[in-house]
């Protein structure tokens, strides 16, 4: 028995077809998203903008499932009919405004040129101002509402979003009957649903985007929305109820969607959920293991029992009651750039190519902690966790004449260490456990130097997750036990996950250096950062130079 | 007439041939130091260890005299026994230790290789313990010693290397019948002084590098020095009593050097100055002028008149009576790095040659003040004014993912001039009048955006030295004054210098900008500097967003 995992990523869309008994990989194909630069829509004018056509998913989707099922057939005891499931994972918060069949208006002429009308890309910046007023009237009149997701509404997230396009268009927001997530119209497509109100929405961007959860009701209620816009609270009546965890299936895949695909019809479809929260559970998230998936940016997530009580925990992206696993809160926390950060350094600033990487971190792999006398804050991309402060920038200290390039290059991996350590910190610090960390994505399997560094900095071994398409899997796993190939979550993990061998162990001296350096850290992170207004930094470059010169010593 | 002026820099001598009448240069020539890596003998293991050969300085005062007449002589109207006087600059503090004969101990067989035996050169920072410990023993004891350089004495001075060389190599310190710094030293030799207590020394260096006042009775009093070390105050017998303005001869070149140089026996010496306030004399130093000499550092000189109360000025670097003018206090003040910087991030960073200089400048020349949303401290070599701080470090803020190379160069460049607004404004704070600002040296005259950047952050028109060897034309001045070609220093420098006719004014357009970008820069300069050990750090990125999106609109 097989199950197939898609997995929407930012550029592109992955099938994975994957055996239910062990997890083998059977076949997979990726095809990027033909429009727009590398699948998304730019506006020259607005570097905030970012938008993606809906034509390119049904595209995608088709294509890489075909593919990888000419990939599968080619392994002994395979065949299509054998798929018992679908799971899909996408980026999020992606909304879509559709009409009243569930078609997103950009397929019509009429708006299919219109930036507005598309897919509204996780990482569309321009509802920052709509955020900041979201943030500010919760704070105001319902505080529990951002309480869960570190006080702070993103502007990539859902209402920002659909209030912004009102306020800059109110022309498609008035031809949209409703909004959807992309991880709820893809299974909604597949399964042939064409009333909105009849898709299943997951709880996991329900709840992580759309401050929805069950102890209010579902969603913001109708008076606070008609604080930011009444138009958005006779929206609410065309949005949802109820949203779902992975237990309650999307639906079943449509006979027309089997006949394109060449798969059978009735098959269940799990419910999408976020590729990083998915992809957790392609890495083996449980209780006390912290799951990183590390790529150009970093998102952090962890699952707590539901039986037990959680508080809020100030500065992390959300809580959210069944959006990883059921039956346990889903935690996610993250860091707005990591390997961006390494690229704009080699990149943009030393003007290297990809192998430049692997010549800079070959000239400081040795170096021990300290040796460099830099330090740096990892916020050229803000910062999401735990300050949640999009407009924090970067900053480097310590410099002289003598600084090299491959020393900065290293401070930068450092400083994503300390972010992640000070993720770590908080979660712990609110009661959850954290005993193991994996870490996914490519730079986990292509980087020993950074991994050592993270397990130096944060105290934590550092295991890799065993497969290089966690999401994808992750989603497998979802559709394998909602078909019933295994009878719970914990089963399928066991016996659908693997851990690669090599693992990064702290080292307790370098972990020595490295907490004095993160004490250091801390002071400009929470100088800067506003957690504490009235540090006293003049000590820091001094301490620094002692580092240095203990280092060198 | 003429007078030869000699300029003793960092890795050359130069030697230059000035008419008296009119500044007109006749003849110049420089000869590099043969010895070590650009002239300095440094040491692989110490990075803070910075010595020079005085054999170096024989072989190039005679090459570069000679060189410089051959081209002088090709000039209609000249004659080497028209040359009626002698001028001498040079680095300090560079203390050179000497036996009964005033010979260098370097020049004996014995102690030709030992690094210690040689001219300690100013940048040498080995005996930053030393300084260290001095500052705190004068604070304590001697408060007033040290008030009028900042109240830290540096590693780079006098008693710092001689009190170091007597921990790390007493062999070296004991041989040593006495010090004499290099600006004493060469003007002594061409005078044929054999004895080192008939050395006529400058005030420049004594009142600078060597804690020496009129006022309480020439150098350290012996009892200060026995708390350093009883050897020193031993030493103090064979140093020196009094110490001279530019009114007091060296001496007269003997036959001897006459013969070797082909020049008269009997003319006047000058009184040996260091290099940049010869500098700031060839460059136009007057009262309310404050002379810049930018090049891998810089160094700021003005004169307040000597009949005037002059306050002590935290944190500049010296006010010495008739270290510069004589009936003037001298005030010298200085960035610890400035050309360095920019060559550091071209060179070392950038893996840039010469040439990006000039391309980095043009991608950037033209953005309005606040475009890159970057911030820098100038740093990277630690602060001289008016932290007095050797081991501050780099800093830079305001990255993000989309920083260029070419916008940081230009955020370095405003970093140093900010650090040179923060010295006028020291300055002015105490009283002391700052009309208008003239720039010597490479920089100033290679470097329109940065000139530009000068006068639109301080608000001072920039003008820039007519001489490109303003060193060199100040020691011919002092020579010419001396020798009697001209009546006084006011009337000499009328005659003999000049002002380049491109002016920088300040646009009030960028003023506006650089005035908030500035207080910015002071939040984190005072913030990491020490002066203030509680600002409110949380608002610096924001704001310099805020400028940042004002500069874009």
């Amino acid at each position: 028995m097989f199950t197939l995992g898609l997995d929407y990523g930012t550029n592109s869309v992955r099938a994975l077809i994957v055996r239910c008994q062990d997890g083998r990989e059977f076949g997979s194909a990726v095809v990027n998203y033909p429009s727009g630069h590398q699948g998304i829509l730019l506006d020259k004018h607005d570097a905030n903008l970012a938008r993606q056509h809906p034509g390119d998913y049904l595209f995608g989707l088709e294509k890489a499932v075909k593919a990888a099922l000419v990939q599968a057939r080619k392994q002994r005891g395979f065949s299509a009919d054998q798929i018992i499931g679908i799971g899909v994972d996408t980026t999020g918060s992606s909304p879509i405004p559709v009409d009243a069949n569930n078609v997103p208006l950009a397929l019509a002429k009429k708006f299919a040129k219109n930036l507005h009308a598309q897919c509204w890309l996780w990482k569309d910046h321009t509802s920052w101002r709509e955020a900041a007023k979201i943030t500010e009237l919760a704070a105001q009149h319902r505080p529990e509402y951002i309480a869960k997701c570190g006080n702070t509404y993103s502007s990539e997230w859902w209402w920002s979003k659909i209030w912004h396009c009102l306020a800059v268009d109110p022309k498609v927001f008035d031809a949209a009957y409703s909004w959807v997530e992309l991880a709820d119209w893809v299974p909604a497509v597949l399964a042939g649903v064409t009333d909105p109100r009849q898709i299943q929405r997951g709880v996991c961007m329900a709840g992580h985007k759309a401050l929805y959860a069950d102890e209010w009701g579902g969603l913001p209620d109708k008076e606070f929305l008609a604080l930011l816009d009444p138009k958005l609270a006779d929206l609410r009546d065309r949005l949802y109820e109820k949203a779902h965890d992975a237990t309650v299936p999307a639906g079943q895949l449509s006979p027309a969607w089997a006949k394109k695909l060449g798969l059978r019809a009735g098959i269940p479809i799990a419910i999408g959920e976020m590729d990083v929260h998915y992809g957790s559970i392609g890495s083996g998230v449980t209780e006390g293991t912290l799951v990183k998936v590390i790529g150009t940016s970093t998102c952090d997530c962890g699952v707590v029992s539901a039986d037990k009580q959680v508080a809020d925990i100030p500065g992390i992206c959300g809580i959210v009651k069944g959006a990883i696993l059921p039956g346990y809160y889903g935690i996610e926390a993250g860091q707005s750039a990591v390997g961006d950060i390494f690229k704009w350094w080699v990149e943009v600033i030393c003007q290297g190519d990809g192998a430049l990487h692997g010549k800079l971190a070959a000239e400081v792999a040795k170096q021990p902690p300290g040796h460099s006398g830099l330090l740096a804050l990892d916020w050229n991309n803000g910062n999401r966790t735990i300050l949640v402060d999009q407009r924090l920038s970067g900053l480097l200290l310590g410099t002289t004449l003598h600084t090299t390039r491959a020393e900065i290059y290293r401070a930068l991996i450092e400083a994503t260490a300390f972010g992640a350590r000070a993720i770590i910190e908080r979660i712990r610090d609110y009661g959850v456990p954290i005993e193991r960390v994996v870490c996914a994505g490519g730079i986990a399997r292509k980087d020993p130097m950074l991994m050592q560094i993270y397990a130096d900095v944060t105290g934590c071994t550092m295991q890799v997750a065993g497969s290089s398409q966690a999401c994808a899997l992750g989603s497998a796993i979802g559709a394998a036990v909602l078909a019933g190939a295994h009878r719970d979550f914990t089963t399928a993990q066991r016996k659908m996950t693997r851990i690669e061998k090599k693992q990064y162990r702290p080292n307790p001296k370098n972990q020595k250096v490295y907490d004095q350096l993160y004490a250091l850290y801390r002071q400009i992170h929470d100088a800067f950062g506003g957690l504490n207004k009235s540090v006293d930094l003049s000590r820091v470059m001094k301490d620094l130079l002692a580092l240095k010169d203990a280092a060198r010593a």
